[in-house]
């Protein structure tokens, strides 16, 4: 396949390399050219404008925010100028109204837009292994579905409106930080209950709480290794922004986000932009008056003793 | 073993159904005795006061409340009467402070006592399957562990302080609460901006919230089954008022606790005294104004399609 | 004084109905100019552009939300192409970053630019009596003061930078909303419990919170009068969206905040747009189980019985 | 009038104090018999069971909480052994369903009771200006009138259910601490935005929060003055509890409660036992990473410039 990506931060890297592995034809844009050199030696060509990356079959754009897809996408030289027939993939994390808009714009165009924000870290999308969310018209969904089988383990259809993908995106982030939450709250009173918080998580992970979700954070905040960032608070922060709005032009109150949000404004506030969207935790100890030099393990307490019956 | 059983709900019924199958011989008591009526009429003996389940080798106690437990234990006839030297084993879900009392009460009596709550519903008891967190004195747990090994599939030793097996079994439902709403927040969203709840399930559960607490009851809150109650309301609120309690006394604010609590006192007095604890679904729904007639699904929208790469 | 109004709406409308009582020739501006009709009729001039109306001392605006503001200040036709010099008097509740982009705009273009966002209601601007919260260079802020002297009862000076203002602004706001809630809170808990929320308002108003936040908005509740809206609630929601940036812009967590925004959510989704921002107290009513049909009082209790000593 | 004084706290004493001064004859209780020695001095009896302080027209309670009160009303030497026929007069806050529960009580015993909680400080009490909040039968009310003119500057009639009074005092100290916390948010938003504390404190006060709750609390959070404690926050977190109860049990949800206990919670974890209910000023503040050293004012800004038009 001929495929374009722009956007080479971690993931859109690791997406680009693992297509390159595959065999497939490169061609990359990014707004600092020079973080496409290790993919250019590795064969990939290099776009002087996002339109030049949308001659093949697909154009991937793998962004911070809004505003920098629309600027790939509507400012000059960007892919509604382009003059090839790529369908777009959007696998940016970004905010639902703004996706409705981006499809519009392509379908007022005569160009085929899908959304397909994706559920993983760099390591996982270097070996193909990301889940996709996908959203988009059943024809160009369809279209795409070579594309997805390079790049993810499972893809998972929302519908035929693009920015459904994105919501259940925001939703799965949402849902993300408030388990690492309810862990915060739970082991800092475990804690000050004389319970370690590793034996707590032993015993909810070895439980009704066995998923990832539980056993990756919750080992991160038993360490309480919150740097180098895996995902910095204040992109999480910005996800969460935009499930409010979604909230808000919804009407749908989610009184838990008003909490992550408020505690990832705290960890940024106490910790600096740099610290993991997991230093929530660190929110909540320190209301507990817990909290005491940053990155040390504050308990020390022997992990859980567990006896398999 | 020679065990005795006090309190013959659902758990405690189930639990003695499990360990009278297994050839043990039970003591049965129950404040109102015509609860025990089908475990007697299988072999079990009914004593008259609580005192006389305690001459065997274990005594479990498995009640609704603090002041039940106080009742058995330090009433008229109650265990700390009794000529026995059985074990007390106390599987109720009580406050911390209670149970730290009761264990110097034991103390005090010369008596043994631990703490082991269970994770599971009655018929995961029936057939000896529960998870077990079990905290006490080490000789006493070593002498527990074949009437853990009848009752349970696992168990999780917390420490040397009774108590501390309390506040892990209220953690256990603090988090499981905490998931519930956090998903009833994440559906109504997800609902109003067209992605049907079903569809968002599968999609967490496909990817890293791949546990039972996001399986079981997240296929609740898609078909609004919030009735036969499997886990009433009222006795969640009263555990959540029990985490409030430790929280208070250990100093430690856990701002999500606050929600599940108004949101449980929402559920009943909206939809009555005998909904179930997963009603805090509809707290949220009802904020949203997409609340309507309870028990019918209000979403009709078709499960999510799923489409393995 | 020659006074330039841009936006007629309640406020700006019942501003410029006091300016021409007292004498002062008037140019106005509207973006639907039907609505400068009776004040043509008494005498003030129409301008046929924003810019128009900025030949005189002062133009002030007055409208809805910083989108509005910006197009008359920097659309064709706008302020900052006016070829005279008045001070650009802005009094919208308007976000604190764009006041301050506003602020900049003015000064690289060489005009003068203060904040004097106020305080009451539109009945009061007739007779002069609002309260002014304004910043600004000193020099433009003295200028302004006999202009200040014909709409306000007393004016406060919060600081040089014109934003500052703003914030003060949003922070009025705020609290009263805030107060409001509290109120809710209490008067539902009182009602439940058997005293009358007249009552309860007479008693806190006899106290130490005698204040017309308390004894307006408490006569509101009391009545539950939240139609015809005096604030709807959807522009109170967009205030405390403003406030909700600055939060986050400054890392200061405002947990009351986001109930507030919640319970406007759910007024907006229960009662519909065109309710008053009072009707927060109908949301807390309703997850309580006490809402019945809206507007009708709920409480048939008779008011306080006072006995003064 | 004959009247009996039980509890010496500030409050006890110098409500005694006052009652001494105009003349009545005093007998009084206190667990620490010592504390009534300047009382004795000037005059008062000194009782040697609380029943003894029971024989004449009135005996009040003013004690720290439920289990006080009730240790003197039904131990040993209690009021209802008492064979004098005094009204007693509770003036302590307690809970709404104990104080249910001694209506009752004396009720059986064929004795008066009336509930009858102050608003005020100490220093108000010296000179018989408080505010009374009274509820109970109407003819025992009556009988009060002439008490309740020594002690109180105005006294609001609640209603015929003794713990009706009590009710309106926890929501009268819900309401004022939600005002500190309303406040608290403000003032810490508008100091990270630029405008000193005090100026805001003058805009609001100068407006439509000019009321006692925000003059006094809010020169105490602008000059950072949490001690010597007026109110200390674990005596503010108890009443908050008993809130919490009362809310729970009326089925209530109280967000802004939950925000409040949380934010004791955090001061008492931080700052000690010791720090004043305003405190929670400093939990915002430190959420914000704004906490510097306790007790130094935090802001330097001058005041608010205030130039009346």
């Amino acid at each position: 396949m001929d495929i374009g990506v722009i956007g080479l931060g971690h993931m859109g890297s690791a997406i680009a390399r693992n297509l390159l592995s595959a065999g497939h034809r490169l061609t990359l844009w990014n707004r600092s050219p020079e973080k496409a050199r290790p993919l250019v030696d590795a064969g990939a060509a290099l776009a002087e404008h996002p339109a030049d990356a949308a001659d093949g079959d697909f154009v991937i754009t793998m962004l911070a925010d809004d505003r920098a897809v629309d600027a790939v996408v509507r400012g000059d030289g960007g892919l509604l100028s382009s003059a090839g027939g790529a369908v777009h993939v959007s696998m940016s994390t970004i905010g639902t109204p703004f996706a409705a808009r981006l499809a519009r714009a392509h379908a007022e165009a005569g160009r085929r837009f899908v959304s397909a924000p994706v559920f993983g870290r760099p390591d996982i999308a270097l070996s193909g292994g990301l889940f996709i969310a996908a959203a988009g018209p059943p024809a160009d969904l369809a279209a795409c579905q070579p594309l997805f089988e390079e790049i993810g383990r499972r893809v998972f259809i929302v519908g035929a409106a693009p920015e459904t993908a994105n919501l259940v995106k925001l939703c799965g982030n949402f849902m993300m930080l408030s388990a690492i939450e309810a862990m915060a709250e739970a082991m800092a009173l475990a804690e000050r209950g004389g319970v370690a918080p590793a034996t707590l998580l032993d015993i909810l992970t070895g439980t009704q709480f066995d998923a990832p979700v539980y056993r990756n954070y919750g080992a991160i905040l038993v360490e309480r290794r919150f740097r180098p960032a895996g995902f910095p608070a204040p992109l999480a922060l910005k996800d969460m922004d935009l499930v409010d709005d979604a909230a808000g032009a919804a009407r749908v109150p989610m009184p838990v986000l008003g909490i992550l949000r408020d505690h990832l404004l705290t960890a940024i506030a106490r910790d600096g932009e740099d610290v993991d969207c997991t230093a929530i935790a660190e929110s909540v100890a320190a209301a507990a008056g817990m909290a005491d030099e940053a990155g040390a393990p504050r308990s020390r307490n022997a992990p859980a003793r567990l006896a398999a019956v």
